[in-house]
């Protein structure tokens, strides 16, 4: 937690539950990257926190963008980004979308199939296309793989087929997965895409760009690898393949970026027993995996959770959510212990929760609102 | 799908994603449910689809109901239900919802645990309480046995202390999982509850109370039992263990209320093969498991779908939704099949959706807007 989040949750004890989130960690971390990979461009993974304040102090520091949506492609115009910016990277868009996102000037989609290919080549004409490969998600705590990418040969072909089409063959890309852990990940995907990048040269058509998902990790319970060790395996991979002929380098870090900066603060609705002398405490919180820690399906992501009584004697404990879901349970299996002193009403904090967390907030499921959001 | 849903569909083609629920179908069943069952007190499980059209019928038809949280209880209020016919059936309050409630005439509360019962005393004092029991959920399709309930002997002990804590100890409750197919767990579990009951009268508490909870099912893509089936094993159950002396039979429906009464309709944004001559082709919606179709998690609930190519030839499909969410998978091992006509902008309809799905939808993931509602 920064020291400006503790003192506004001190001061001003905001309603639970809530995300504060400290946008100077933001551009710390923006910056951290930047120095790390100082060759790579950097988008946004706008998904993981779309929020304004967010977006307009990226754009200062001259990001760009990664767009899931087409509303997100308009948050980011709102926030004063240049279409130019702004990379329309789901690869399944309505065409409707896609006509969208080309009429406000964005000129460069991600896609990994034919038949989407056939839309950009509709919609977005001209527009620099870049074809996703499926890569082992091996390390990554929540991790990607079936839903996306195709393989090279099917790619080698469609890039071939994106220039026949009046699109322009822009690159490749691929995602190791979120919350990657795993150096090995980004050298095995970058060696791939190195092969077919020559490939298609051979072929006549010259890519300029690589663009490596993003994946960075943030620090939850479990320490994870510094930035610098994931920018020196990269590049060293990189120039290992492709010498000084670079190409452009793309990553689209979202929870590195905003991840540290936020923290949820939370009240403890109940603390007890199922039944007498269970050695396990449940202790319901008022934010739980519909209000928006959906990450902690199967246990994946494992916030930090510091509390009142930090230093005190803990036991062993299940944590949930406020709803009467059964499937609303964060932590059974994970080896979590609070303090013994925990009770109803104690105020929680969840530590690095500005990433994934808002967005994922239901609507009202149990009548509950969607936690508030503070951005300082 | 009703004649009345499918005709606005038709005429309408209103804008996707969407539910169109019809009204009339709740009405009738509810109307069926209370004619199976004319001795028990239907409270409708507000969280399955909290809609001010759907609350305000049921008031009509006299219904009560069991809402979740203080919203869900109010909005029953603003639909014109006294607050004698709401139960608070969620086990896990904040103190401060427990007196708005109160405040606002609520008098009857769940409760599993010791400092339940304590908050309760103090913030909602004369109130009637019952304990939620912990009994098996095999049959269901979404269990929730973990999160909630005590045994028998730590119930029987808190039922005690209710009384001299000035509550009014008033009967005892148990849930068999949501979507249950097995009248087996309802008879096994009237039976654990019936001996407690028994045993406190001999201890002088006179409770008068059982709720069997919700979980009769909605029919998806297999068939289940008729709600007559439940009824009989149900009734049966009850008279073979208090023979004429019944204790009021409270039941807390959700999804047999509403969810065949709703259609999600959705568009096809993308269908493609991850890899060429794949057998499987992937077929992406625009709504999916953050879009409020929660319960296919796990490929727990498996909805029907039908689409504008059906009779003809169909082949294997994964069925995902729109988001960069590699976890936004509906269907992928549940053996779905559709037709190979299938393509981009076609529209479809995912039937039995008018439970469980408007309130979980994400408020903006991806910056997808919430489905829209359509009650007719």
């Amino acid at each position: 937690m920064t020291p400006k989040v503790a003192r506004y949750l001190a001061e001003q004890q905001p309603a639970t539950p809530c995300l504060v989130l400290d946008i100077d960690r933001v551009e710390s971390n923006f910056r951290a990257l930047r120095a790390a990979l100082p060759l790579a461009s950097i988008y946004y993974a706008v998904k993981a926190n779309p929020a304004r304040p967010v977006l307009e102090r990226l754009v200062r520091l001259g990001s760009s963008f990664d767009a899931a949506g087409i509303e997100e492609v308009e948050a980011c115009l709102e926030a004063g980004a240049t279409p130019a910016c702004v990379s329309y990277g789901n690869t399944i868009k309505k065409a409707s979308a896609i006509r969208r996102a080309h009429a406000a000037g964005v000129t460069m989609f991600a896609f990994d199939s034919a038949e989407e290919l056939e839309k950009l080549a509709r919609h977005a004409p001209g527009s620099r296309v870049y074809c996703r490969i499926l890569v082992e998600n091996a390390g990554a705590d929540w991790p990607l793989s079936r839903k996306f990418g195709t393989d090279v040969e099917t790619a080698r072909e469609l890039m071939l087929r994106a220039g026949e089409m009046g699109l322009d063959p822009y690159g490749l890309s691929f995602h190791v997965g979120s919350q990657q852990t795993s150096t090995a990940a980004y050298e095995a995907a970058i060696g791939k895409v190195a092969m077919l990048f020559t490939d298609l040269r051979d072929a006549g058509v010259n890519l300029r760009m690589i663009n490596l998902g993003g994946g960075f990790p943030t620090r939850y319970r479990d320490e994870v690898p510094g930035i610098d060790r994931f920018a020196t395996a990269i590049m060293q991979a990189m120039t290992g393949h492709f010498g000084n002929a670079l190409p452009e380098i793309v990553i689209e870090p979202g929870r590195f970026v905003v991840g540290d900066a936020g923290v949820v603060s939370a009240e403890v609705v109940l603390v007890c027993r199922r039944v007498k002398d269970d050695p396990i405490r449940w202790v319901y919180l008022d934010i739980g995996r519909f209000g928006g820690l959906a990450e902690t399906e199967g246990e994946a992501i494992k916030y930090r959770i510091t509390t009142p009584h930090d230093g005190g004697e803990t036991g062993p404990v299940a944590i949930a959510g406020p709803t009467c879901d059964g499937a609303d349970i964060m932590y059974e299996r994970s080896n979590y212990r609070l303090p013994m002193a925990l009770a109803s009403g104690d105020r929680v904090e969840l530590l690095s929760t500005g990433a994934y967390v808002t967005t994922y907030a239901s609507q009202r499921f149990n009548g509950f609102a969607p936690l508030a959001e503070h951005y300082i």
